[in-house]
């Protein structure tokens, strides 16, 4: 017979904090809790699993998600394996793009990750990590080992992966490695011991896939999986990338610039961003959300952006951060410290806004001068032919929001 | 400038003899020509491939189709590559019969390879023959090899072949090692530097990606290859194999049972017969089919019989075997050699039968009977309750066509 297994208040509640969300799959939260329990009581961590890709080794908040709950595993005492997608990096990604991701030698590989963990050590601790790289488990495999690995899937289960199926349907070529892609990646978790995977819901597959070939390998409690929403970018629309610098919000970003990132957020994301990017308790959350409905979004707006800020830059540089944003964007006036410019004869607006590196070409400064995002001295430019006087009649220029010289002539 | 080249009447003819019933992919007689022209204009011998499945070793006259064309190339000093399959049947194969094939151990490979040559040898010389065992580089392959050769096919490509096409339009599974057979199988060309493969026609998918296979890994003029057909069983119905051994002519069977056998095929299949199993020449294969119009269909195919018994038991047993079938079946009579019966009581019909191995059981004696099947000196038996007396009247019993024995009462 069974035993009756009775799950604790304690790690229902410590589980529901810990995946805050978060998408627990396939048992949910009780699984999680039985987990946090059983490990507590046998005084055994969990092993927590999770992937990185050393193609891509610039954080950005969108990265973050994920490192806060490993953060929150590893203030609980568990075990987090830092896995290096070595192997699987040399080989190429059939990613979400439909296209094969290029392959990387071992020293790229091994120069990205260095990177990745330095970012990384930013959220969690990264010294406490056990970090491997699968590469040593998976380029000594041999013909037996692997189809032994690939005897476990079918064709028809490899095909239900979204961009597979999508590929299939078009009839975009998907060629028979990638298959072992998504299979590398669930060995891993035979070869580490994985407890709980986690990953973002584009990974959905992939990690579930994790759970089964344990299985198949005979872990009695195979790995559960944790599916974190891949998180907006700040405007609302498509999830944080590099694809769209604009967007996004580098953890390398200038507490200036993620401050004013941050600020330029829809009210529709607050209590998401709040949720997923930030330490604030429950409790707190309720609270934000209650004042919400009541309150001047834009002030909420500010705590989150302060907030974030303030955990990547220290309270000093938030601060100012905050009162320049104060200063420039809501009293529409000018930041206490700006940068000067000296120059001697007269010079055409447009030249001087890409001498000055506040655009990019010409194009660009044209269409900003359109856009009424260039003032001298608070009057908008409206004139790309305008010649700025070598009188010292002009003194400050301003481009878009947050960019501002002082010129000084002579 | 392409320099032009200009194929010799002789080697066309002999192409056209060697490929005798065959299919030629992709460039046809041609193709084969050229091969044949430049490898004698060279002196290097033509390397022709064939692959050996270790896992069925028992060989019938559908085996031959292929022996016989290895044996033309090895008669105009060609080089026979014999390639065991060890490291495919070690893994199993997604035959065409919709289930994966149970895997075999390296021992049961060697041993099963050394009875099929011995069989071989009685059509071909193998002691000329390059034996190699794809376990050899098959093995030692590691992810990253075999993720380039995996690379180099897509999955539309493999579900092209027809057993995966109707199983996964069936819903029925395909694991993803099962798409390595068809890839291995391809890159054994690469390995033992193929010119030519053979196979049968149900191999159309693996021979041809065999050739691609060799292209994508720099081999200048890939492995052209020979399609066979599979020939019929002696009812002419379903392709010969051992899971019919009633209509399977195995190169084991005795003289007189190959014999009778051959004499069993439908007037239909005699063409196909000689033109696939016999050696005769092309000039001979016209004249038969002229004869075929005019004879009594009999004749030719005692013709036919009397060949392969011949070239299978030697001159003196096919003569024997000849002069039994012309006495029992044709004459009605009785052979004049006969295994005797001595008992003392009185016996059930069906006892008897069973007693002698005639038949494997009581139902399949009872239905022998029904379909009139036994006789005792040459009277229809048609009760199965019928008891043959001790007194010694009853002298020879008949079962089926070929089956006698001499009753001796004392």
């Amino acid at each position: 017979m069974e035993e009756k297994f009775i799950i604790k208040e304690e790690f229902i509640k410590q589980a529901q904090e810990i995946s805050r969300g978060a998408e627990l799959l396939p048992g949910g939260v009780n699984e999680l809790a039985i987990k946090l329990q059983k490990s507590a009581e046998s005084k055994k961590p969990i092993r927590v699993k999770l992937g990185m890709d050393p193609t891509r080794p610039d954080l950005h908040l969108g990265h973050t998600v994920v490192m806060k709950k490993l953060k929150k595993f590893q203030e609980l005492g568990h075990t987090i394996v830092l896995l290096v997608g070595g192997a699987t990096a040399m080989v190429g990604d059939p990613s979400g793009k439909s296209e094969t991701r290029p392959a990387l030698s071992k020293e790229q590989v091994e120069e990205n990750a260095k990177t990745y963990f330095e970012q990384m050590s930013k959220v969690l601790d990264t010294s406490k990590a056990e970090v491997v790289n699968n590469a040593d488990w998976l380029h000594p495999m041999q013909l037996t080992d692997l189809l032994k690995l690939a005897s476990n899937v079918t064709v028809a289960q490899m095909m239900t992966r979204d961009d597979f199926a999508k590929r299939y349907a078009e009839g975009k070529p998907i060629s028979i490695h990638e298959f072992f892609y998504p299979l590398m990646q669930a060995y891993d978790s035979v070869a580490i011991d994985a407890d709980i995977e986690l990953g973002g819901t584009d990974q959905r597959f992939n990690v579930l896939l994790g759970r089964e070939i344990q299985a198949a390998y005979g872990k009695p409690n195979p790995q559960m999986v944790m599916l974190l929403p891949l998180i907006e970018g700040t405007d609302g629309l498509v999830k944080m990338s590099k694809t769209y610098p604009e967007h996004c919000i580098s953890l390398t970003d200038s507490a200036k610039d993620m401050y004013g990132k941050l600020m330029s957020i829809p009210d529709t994301l607050i209590i998401k961003y709040f949720s997923l990017l930030t330490d604030i308790s429950d409790d707190e959350l309720k609270d934000i959300e209650a004042r919400l409905k009541v309150e001047n979004p834009r002030d909420i707006k500010m705590k989150l952006a302060f907030t974030i800020t303030r955990e990547y830059h220290g309270e000093q540089d938030a601060v100012s951060a905050q009162n320049d944003f104060i200063n420039v964007v809501q009293n529409k006036g000018i930041p206490d410290d700006i940068p000067s410019f000296k120059y001697t004869d007269a010079l055409n607006i447009v030249d001087l806004l890409v001498e000055l590196g506040f655009v990019a070409s010409k194009g660009e400064a044209k269409r900003l001068i359109a856009g009424g995002g260039v003032k001298i001295d608070n009057v908008k430019v409206t004139d790309p032919s305008l010649v700025v006087p070598a009188d010292g009649s002009a003194k400050v220029l301003q481009a878009g929001k947050r960019k501002f010289v002082e010129l000084i002539n002579g």
